[in-house]
């Protein structure tokens, strides 16, 4: 249920009722020639209804600028610094909490926002200890994607506009994904890419790490619902603890 | 044209023919009974929309959270200090310029957010003189807005929910709109709220300025195209020069 | 009543009676061939002066150094950002609640100051809700204005240094004017420069907008007593409300 | 020479000859039951009158709020952080330095804006290594001050309401000063004062720190012609390097 | 080899020979009752002074505040915000380049540094992106401790206090071990602690993640120099870069 | 008592008892051909070992980097700015008080900190008025020196690298002291110095301000025991205070 298309004389009460709201966070960034820019602000925007409709939630419109450092100098992404996400995040839990929702749950489309969400969380945690802020990134995916992987993962913690990614949008997203232009790129991301600050043209031309034409909407299917399912207990839980509280 | 729906591939090119980025920016705010809390998004995004189809333009995605303070304790309104505003809009006109982007114009939805789009237009031109920075809320809006109002206005600058601000989503967003619920609620708004910080719970319960009921898609739709036209005249003017540059 | 020239042993008991402190805020600025460069403090002082008089109230030392970014580049302008001037400003309202004052009430001689006043104004809201922090600028001088017009005016909002302001200067400041110095000097203040960041040099080289050779005692102060009504009006209001509460 | 009462289409010129701009900065704080709270405006005020006649230079208008963290809790004071302070001073040198002067000299009425004195002057010398900028508090003032008195000093730095800077108020501005409600009160600072924050009001009333009564015109002008031949000094040696560089 | 201990004198042809300045980073933080609250501080810098002493660098003096949000509320830890940490280690970086360094090391004793390290090494890239900035945490540890762990890990990226970090200061710190006193606790941590802000006590009233009775000396060594291996490489690898460049 | 090296089981009631934290802050600056860049660590940290044993206090993790703007080009320093020195002071500040530390004693080593520990001391005493917090700088010292001083200061304030410093590390840390690398080097420090940002390149050399060849150990002691039954004196006091609040 879109929170923006509610009208201000009816929604204190949906408010009260729902207690939680959920706020897709993406990014605009180079995800190869297969994927738009706006990649990850569809998966965010579209797990989010799905989770919406689960837990009963309203679904705030998305924020589509992200932190995307590593990939800033490739073509079309639009790169915003932890500082300036922080504070409006923050700005927003504010609000949020003042109007009276018990649960804020971020749902991430891209691990370059990873840290400014985990960092305005605990500064809304010591502001306002009884809102209870998610930051979710496809929670518990590890497992599942070990599974359908058909191919190595170029990085320990890395996946974009590969294998799995466009395999979330085969499914989230499908009519956005041009498989025929689907590349497999596999780079040799070099071993100092964890422990100095790398941009990524130094170890890719596509900003694809892996085999994308391996994708398919089933493979995303399976990842997407594990996720899906770990985020609606996350929230039940919450939503229990506050209801006992 | 929207940009987060291009690839990385093809991206580059048509940035250097376009060359004008268009970022829509609204708010989460109470608009009466009527109106959606997102109507300044839907206005500024589909207003952008015609505008980039007009000028041969790229749309951004929409920055859907805007600075609210004035309505902040109304049901479902969401704000964002000017701070946040500011640092975020520099850093994606940042990114716009180093993408090749020659003008980078806001579509305004929300007047609340004009302090925010100026300021950091300014700070983007002492950065980045040769980016022009456009902050447009319907521009030339006043003449064709005497023309068709019915009824007197509430206040000198503000229009809100009302009979002209109805009508822009009559003609602009017509779907979200419930006239059925429409009312008539013309405030009597203090003097001294134009030089001290009023909150508009102080003289309003329903957040709408004006007689929503006299709304009609034909006066939104002959304000809007003046507006239109003139955001066309400044951006056709700049492109100009920048050609002749 | 000049705060500054109280001592500290008898002041206490003068400010809770008084409960009103002025602030003048000015700029040095370049304003043409005929008035100095601190005419904007040179009006706030002296209208502080005589509304002080008129609403029993103390006159703190004029802040004399203001946002004048669009004028920065021309001789002898000194410009302060926003950031500087909204922080100062809050600093000074924070020790005045501190000291027993119930209203802060700043006059601005000029118009670039206002964005700053007007934050400051909402944080020391947010901050000491029971003050009562005003910006004023002339406060209803647009009808007046209009009535004392011998030219039409270069711009919507802005006057500067011309028949207007030089009026002001004759009423408020004579001793400061070279009338055989004015001039008549109308730009051509293109539509742009409401919409994109437009230093005046682009459009005057002389930052007088209109003509000043028109300019009399008597204009300036039938719109100053008009201001000046209106401030004392606001002032007074205030002032019950406080009484009564 | 009073800068703000110069006209803009000549100060140019005068800005390129005289190269030097000093700025007064005071502060609004309990001088005692005999000085105003202005008392550190108007002596580094009228000091920087002596100077610029001397040294031919401009007269900024007075920076008239300053930090005052001891002793904010008087009666009339009004504390301004060092931030605000630090902020607005770079702000203002930047500008000089724009305008083309070449040395910006600071006259420091009151010691506790010293520290922001400083540390704005390093941040310009860090931004722009050719402005010269100075802090100016009485220079040398510390041998002629030993001659002079009569009553050993309350402590080592401070000297306030005091014997000495009476005597500075009698030579500057002897019409602020009410020498019949002069007093003699001596406090006992505590050890601690220098190594832990100490609010004044733990160990004065009256703010004074020392023996009024016994102030002169003559022990002001003494110990005045000594730090304004000093500043002089100081000044012509940077314009004479500046002539030869 | 210390910096510190190094004379000004001598010090800047070492620097060039050199060219890496190593600084650990650790914490003053609870590490249950048979480890000291610097354990993360010894670690750092032992592990720092082995590394110098294998790629020939000068070992910094040990920063030993780091960021203990999770473990803020338990006996012993200093905390110290992301930002504080980020804006002292960006000036550290600054000198350090301008002394002509060319590789800035961090060896980083705490998990919980890593986000600020992080983002002060990107800012330093943006600065000076010749200079090199590494921030290290045990590299490639995670094989090595999988095959000397006898109990499962609480937790898929956190160790503290357990088998693990206990074993490390048996081999880098024995003398402050007391494995007397050393126990097993193996909390349930809650899958929420991943996606919202859950300060330990929570889950944990030891702060010892799993069985630290198990430590021993051979165990922190295999993974130590594993870490070591690591570090050398990567460092070597950059020198050899900056020699052929 | 070295904090650091207690455990979290144990440190609550020892915090409990004690009461008092000592940090000992210095910096890492040229000291001249005899003084290794580490002399204002090993100053502060071991006066701060002395003065915990006579007071019963825990002694923090020497805060090794400091602000040495002044010297910040000679080989071998590492600059950091106040602001973040500051900010850091102000994290550890709450923490301590958060960990029922009564007083928090910051022990000098170094003059160029004082501005940032004052700064900070007058943030936490905002903040927590129950915290007591000391910035101490060898208290009392200047006697002392005065009877051991065989050559006249080259500065009313700065003493460095020389006869008074070169003797304090010869009793407190001599090992670290080369003194057949000693030498005489008596600036001309200009009058300029005091009043305009002046790195010290511009009158030194050595970055010795005076003769250090005459430097003893019994010189040292001397004022060193001095300074530390003033800090004595001035926490006893803090303990007494509490005891009977």
């Amino acid at each position: 249920m879109k929170f923006q298309f509610e009208n201000s004389f009816e929604v204190k009460e949906k408010i009260v009722n729902k207690k939680v709201a959920i706020l897709p966070i993406g990014a605009v960034e180079a995800h190869g020639p297969h994927l738009p820019l706006g990649t990850d602000n569809l998966l965010a925007e579209r797990l989010s209804d799905q989770l919406a409709e689960k837990v009963d939630a309203f679904v705030l419109p998305t924020l589509p600028y992200g932190q995307v450092w590593s990939l800033k100098n490739f073509p079309g992404s639009i790169n915003v610094s932890n500082e300036s996400l922080i504070s409006l995040i923050v700005d927003i839990g504010e609000s949020l909490y003042r109007q009276g929702f018990k649960v804020f749950a971020m749902v991430n489309g891209h691990l370059g926002n990873a840290v400014a969400m985990k960092e305005a969380a605990r500064k809304l945690y010591d502001l306002y200890p009884n809102l209870k802020v998610l930051y979710l990134f496809y929670p518990g995916m590890k497992k599942p994607v070990e599974e359908i992987r058909e191919t190595p993962s170029s990085h320990g913690t890395y996946f974009h506009a590969c294998e799995i990614e466009t395999s979330f949008m085969l499914y989230l997203a499908p009519e956005f994904v041009e498989m025929n232009k689907a590349i497999c790129d596999i780079p040799n991301i070099p071993m100092h890419a964890d422990v100095t600050p790398t941009p990524w043209e130094e170890f890719t031309n596509s900003a694809v790490l892996g085999d994308a034409t391996l994708a398919t909407k089933e493979k995303g299917e399976k990842v997407i619902q594990v996720a899906l399912e770990n985020m609606v207990k996350l929230i039940e839980d919450l939503k229990e603890g506050i209801n006992h509280a």
